[in-house]
């Protein structure tokens, strides 16, 4: 009896620490990403079970691509770039194709990328003509001396290096979009990965529409190397989705990695205290996702919802909506 | 005897002390005042008399503008606004009148501004038109719901806004700029400044032409909250100047806040860190200048000169260039 005890007291306990360590794997898997499509005010009751399966498919997609690279033994900026690829294509986020209108009625697109393994960095703002932002900001990491491109300057770099240029008209189709538009009034939809790879190399990327009905010429957090996007070796990478501002002001991305390093907490607590208590007190809605060196990842937001997806080499893998899906 | 040894070794450790404790006023100062005209390779042996004497007088005249401001109970945010603004219209400095030429022969420049008592910023990137881009980023921060905007839509902005607006002729004056370029061939001068008003709030901006012949669209770390500048009255105020890239990857302002925050260690230690050791290692060249609550500031770089000067209300009071001036 006092065994059977014993033992039943044994499995609460691990019961309760899995339970604990949610989100959090400990195994060292030899490679694990992340990615977001995306955080806000989604509810399961607004939303069609089309538009559910839609979405669940294209974060698949997405995830497989970068899955099938870092399985390969490939770097994790190769896999967080195939995956943002993949959703920037798709209509149902706002990035690339799908990507939102300013008060012009234009469209305006930002992406950043940036290497954990030496802190090379590169991001456009207010692009649009280059299919996917985030190959331009790649080239601008890895072709240009500098850290940022925007406008018109961008544009003509990604062209210079070979890029693909669209008519305006490519980013948005009405008829694909049309049928998801009654389930969600708000756009939400930034996109974002972040990885590790075999090499044991992190890699973040972020890429975005921007705010609906933004002004002209408004740069948000998603372009900003430490706000919205932030990958270092030492602590962790991170995408960020939400409301911009409030992930400039308070520098969301890089805090994450600075109170790892500095304060020696883990990446959930890091997580927790700048999404569910900093920016939640300031009013600042979104979210992020982040992985470390051990792979463990969080997908952590103050919002209703994030379409969020993770797989690692340890077998984990879900495709999530709702926050009551945690 | 023994009592002269005593006295004696007390004084040396004293002197000791205030050696260790350079550019360090503990007493608290009702308010405080630090700017910055740029860092790089500034040599005594390269500089003439009267350029010498033209940035000393200009930097004073910066500081007390600033000054003036602060001694009357007037707020940070003001005070680094007017000396920045003095900074601006002087064809010394990079920044406004006397900014550098982009490789296609424009001019573009950023700004930021931010306030520490509530983690409000505005930014500006690449305008061309507006007089003062420090002004334009302080509209952004109090007259629209973002923290950056860029290009055409930043200036169109400012005009709204009813601020001056000149053609771009106005920011070079080949006649005045010529006497000092024989002696300077490389031209530095982003301009920065960080206060401390009575009320204990914190504020810091900067302004930039940016860097010589960058390519068109480039954004340095001048505008980029975090990267360029950094205010939070539970760290410090943070304005920065160097090769922008390396400010940028490693989130250089909001890196000095976060480890006086997380790590504990004081404004000297933590800027110590970063700029002497974290950018040193990567060979990022530059420097900032940052003030805390308790009227601490420092004016670190790693260059061979920095144009800098501080005044507080404990009445400690400078105008530097070299680093051997230190």
């Amino acid at each position: 009896m006092t065994k059977i005890l014993k033992l039943l007291s044994l499995f609460l306990l691990a019961l309760i620490f899995s339970c604990c360590e949610n989100n959090i794997i400990n195994d060292n898997p030899k490679w694990a990403i992340v990615i977001h499509g995306g955080a806000g005010t989604i509810l399961k009751k607004n939303m069609s079970p089309e538009a559910e399966k839609a979405y669940k498919e294209k974060l698949s997609d997405a995830l497989n691509a970068g899955c099938n690279i870092l399985e390969d033994g490939g770097t994790s900026l190769d896999a967080v770039t195939a995956a943002i690829n993949v959703m920037e294509d798709s209509p149902l986020f706002n990035a690339g194709k799908g990507a939102v209108f300013t008060a012009e009625g234009k469209n305006e697109m930002d992406a950043s990328i940036m290497d954990g393994s030496n802190l090379m960095a590169g991001a456009v703002a207010g692009v649009s003509t280059v299919k996917n932002p985030i190959l331009a900001a790649r080239a601008v990491m890895e072709k240009s001396p500098h850290v940022m491109l925007a406008g018109e300057g961008a544009d003509e770099f990604a062209k210079s290096h070979g890029l693909e240029i669209v008519d305006s008209s490519y980013f948005f189709t009405q008829r694909r979009w049309e049928s998801y538009k009654r389930a969600n009034k708000n756009k939400y939809g930034t996109v974002g990965a972040v990885a590790l790879d075999k090499d044991g190399n992190l890699a973040a990327a972020t890429s975005t529409g921007g705010m609906t009905n933004k002004m002209k010429g408004r740069i948000g957090d998603s372009p900003i190397i430490g706000a919205g996007t932030y990958a270092d070796n030492k602590g962790c990478a991170v995408s960020a989705t939400g409301h911009g501002e409030y992930f400039m002001r308070n520098v969301v991305a890089y805090d994450i990695n600075a109170l790892m390093k500095y304060s020696g907490v883990s990446l959930k607590e890091a997580a927790n205290y700048v999404i569910m208590k900093k920016l939640k007190d300031q009013g600042g809605d979104g979210g992020i996702i982040a992985v470390d060196r051990a792979g463990n990842f969080v997908m952590t937001f103050n919002t209703t919802g994030m379409y969020r997806a993770y797989k690692n080499s340890a077998g984990f893998s879900e495709i999530l909506i709702y926050k009551s899906d945690n």
